[in-house]
């Protein structure tokens, strides 16, 4: 695996995980987001762990798939997440 | 006021709130109660100050409106959210 993808950090936890905030400049623009991630979740099968979001922003928690170790598979969600942005800096 | 909507108790923190955690049988049943929410909060201009879900749970904060007395607003709110679930226990 190469660098962490943009702005995700990894934290400990139970399961080694990515995490990232996104902020919004209005709840519309983080409804927006929240609605892209639902439909890439449904495309790929693949949900955070955790999302944790208020009126403009969004912390999203993703886990490593086995409970052990961090793989592409994690790096490349959140890479397809960075992508789904009108995020505005965080 | 009466007493509080089922299943919701008040929190203390910055504000005074009301908080409630659902539960759901799966991804899907969450993600259908989500969905409900998005279209309550865009029908009613109002959103919970915070929500954080993982896969098969939805915590809920409703912060006082005015950031010293939770109101009828808040009691109304909880109440309808209570009415969207396809809740499973929690």
């Amino acid at each position: 695996m190469g660098d962490l993808p943009e702005g995700w950090e990894t934290t400990g936890g139970k399961s080694p995980s990515l995490f990232r905030r996104f902020t919004f400049g209005s709840y519309t623009d983080t409804r927006t987001f929240l609605d892209a991630l639902a439909e890439l979740s449904e495309e790929t099968g693949i949900h955070p762990q955790n999302i944790n979001f208020g009126t403009t922003y969004v912390n999203i928690t993703l886990e490593a798939e086995d409970g052990k170790e961090l793989t592409e598979t994690e790096h490349a969600l959140a890479t397809r997440i960075n992508g789904l942005g009108t995020e505005q800096g965080g």
